[in-house]
């Protein structure tokens, strides 16, 4: 261990220095949707390139379809192997005049209530995340002379723009890539002194479906009454996906989520994320989920259903009559645990096909199934990062799902093997 | 009757003629909802004008907002006196290379299965109509020297374009249109050798509500399973308007809806109104509504509802997790008998409070509220007006409701105090 406080010792002694080298990155304007800032983009990656190489790694700027890759593989005192994955972009910066300083001007300032931050676009998204990691690299061969591991950094460009090219990448790299772990640093803390590792991802099934009856629109006045309506059958299906209980209904939707260790919901529980942290702020005040869940359970370690978009008839100013033809939904399912998107969708579709009258036909358009990704409690990896962080921290860290997915996490488990 | 007789033989003589004075009016292009036609609808109404005149009753033509109306009032051999309304407008042409003659040039052509038709726009809406009514009254001056009722002619020219000026011109003009009777000449035959009077219009309480739910659209990857969906509290809602047995489900709803008598539902069921002959050509094949009751019931004796419109969410091309802040619908109810507008709104109303979760509120807007209007079976001027078909027709007249509304006649009996 001491070899380790040697370490932290130099990152100590260092700060100011490692924070100078990531202002000098938050200055670069590497702002991926927008391509008047391509060579930004190709100056944030190649000052990345130049801050491995001063660690003594060789990096390519590996090109793709947008934005390049930043991609470097070298080896460490151990045969295990990480594969670190961060993105160099960031995010638009309008509207301008709600900046209290220029969004590429990074400045250390502190808030109100105490804390000190970094301000800047980017800082906490992603390259402040990456530095820390590099500086910890840098910190390990200065102070030993050697990584402890193996890794691969890939930092990629277009994350802010839906990682467009990476999937491909990814593949076409699969040997650059192997690793025995994966580390996607774009996460963020519990709180301010409390560390948090995400340990699992919901997967998503997001199917669109559009009932038909007629061959026209109708006028109400003359078929009101006689001629079936596909908003009303449309409501009746998507009614009856949830039952009283908040539980969705579709057959064997909960084969494959797994109860929660009970040791870790004691953590949640004490996390106090409550009603008034976490809906107040959006205008609610009551959990939707399904009853006996504790809120935060409902939000990523349960499996879900919400409809995200539905549109049939007049919907313009004022009144129409009319009945329409057709009528259209947009329905997406957030899985946990082992749930299988293809059954997850198949068991979507009866139970369309068992509310649709005689008269109705159903189009359907699956747009995503990917499968939920859930680290187990147990793995010891995550059992040792987890007692690194609580020496360094003096809390446990949260382990806890995320209710969103990272995309990237299921083409590396995907292409990648792990 | 031999009178009668009379009058039926010169209008038999005298057919040609006739036919003349309806084609010279139906070239006239009164298109209502087109200003560029502005001058041709004062054009149909002068002709109208002169055309009264003729027959010795003097007509204004009396300004509104918008087109003029035809007004004349004239008394006849008894007291009794009747309002008789009809439109001079026609609705646009277009498409224009549909047409196989000239809308505007009218042809009295012999169809393939042997009918003779007049095509021409404005032949059966509505024109044809309104001189149907002033050949006859022609044929009673010149056989009998008076007409037999006093009559009041109202003829507008804004029907095709929602009558808008004529409620208003209703009120103001309530002395000289006041009558024992008012006919609505703006309807249609059962068939080819079946005459049909209208004895009912269905009223309507058109709703349109908005739920809201959080301050803000929301990310189903973070708040999906915890924060309240406002396009699944309303597709409840929605669900919930019609029970299994296609009956709807608000409070008190069926109070005041009349049960149609045995011999007028047999006569219904006697005109082989199905399955195959309505709905086939909307390429639907089974009834939707009430279960129990015939096809002909369900479109114009019983009230009924209808999701006009939904929109909630993203309804773009493609996937996007979105919780929608809110989400709208437009409802409208069919009503009959004595159904009160006011009442079925405020049901309306109450079925959605007590579907509403607690973090949720509800917009409306109240489009329109009016009741039915139905005539009653046993009515001495229905009845002798039935009787007068069947002896010209041979057959019995089909005496049905509509399924959709004419407002004038609603202002008629709320103005005029039918």
């Amino acid at each position: 261990m001491s070899q380790l406080n040697d370490v932290l010792s130099y990152l100590d002694a260092h700060r100011a220095d490692a924070r100078a080298r990531l202002f000098d990155w938050l200055k670069i304007e590497s702002i991926s949707t927008d391509p008047a800032y391509k060579n930004d983009c190709i100056k944030a990656a190649e000052w990345l390139k130049a801050e491995l190489a001063s660690l003594g790694i060789v990096a390519d700027v590996a090109p793709t379809g947008g934005h390049p890759v930043v991609l470097a593989r070298t080896d460490g005192r151990a045969k295990k192997h990480a594969l670190f994955y961060g993105h160099y972009d960031v995010q638009p910066v309008d509207p301008l005049n709600l900046w209290e300083s220029g969004p590429f001007d990074p400045q250390l300032i502190t808030l109100e209530d105490g804390r000190k931050v970094i301000r800047a676009r980017g800082a906490a998204d992603d390259k402040g995340q990456v530095m820390t990691f590099i500086e910890a690299c840098r910190a390990w061969k200065e102070v030993t002379g050697a990584l402890p591991i193996g890794i691969t950094f890939m930092i990629e460009g277009e994350e802010e723009d839906g990682s467009k090219h990476l999937p491909a990448f990814v593949v076409a790299n699969r040997e650059r890539l192997k690793a025995d772990i994966a580390l996607v640093c774009d996460t963020s803390m519990w709180d301010q002194g409390t560390p948090q590792i995400t340990t699992g991802l919901r997967g998503m099934v997001y199917e669109e479906l559009t009932v038909k009856a007629a061959n026209r629109d109708l006028h109400s006045g003359l078929y009101g009454g006689g001629a079936q309506n596909p908003i009303r059958v449309l409501n009746k299906i998507l009614a009856d996906l949830h039952d009283a209980e908040g539980r969705v209904t579709l057959k064997d939707f909960y084969v494959g989520v797994p109860e929660t260790p009970k040791q870790v919901l004691d953590q949640w529980a004490s996390l106090g994320l409550t009603s008034d942290s976490f809906l107040k702020p959006i205008g609610l005040s009551e959990p939707a989920g399904e009853k006996g869940r504790m809120l935060i359970e409902m939000v990523q370690s349960r499996p879900t259903c919400d409809v995200n978009g539905i549109i049939g008839g007049y919907t313009g100013v004022g009144a129409k009559t009319v009945i329409a033809a057709e009528a259209s939904a947009k329905v997406s399912f957030r899985l946990v645990g082992d749930q299988d998107p293809a059954k997850i969708r198949d068991a979507f579709h009866a139970h369309v096909h068992a509310r649709l009258p005689k008269d109705c036909t159903v189009e359907f358009i699956s747009h995503k199934g990917s499968p939920a990704i859930t680290l187990p409690f147990d793995m010891p990896d995550l059992v040792a990062a987890k007692s690194a962080l609580h020496d360094e921290w003096g809390v446990d860290a949260v382990t806890l799902g995320s209710g969103g997915s990272i995309p990237i996490v299921g083409d590396f488990k995907k292409s990648l093997g792990f």
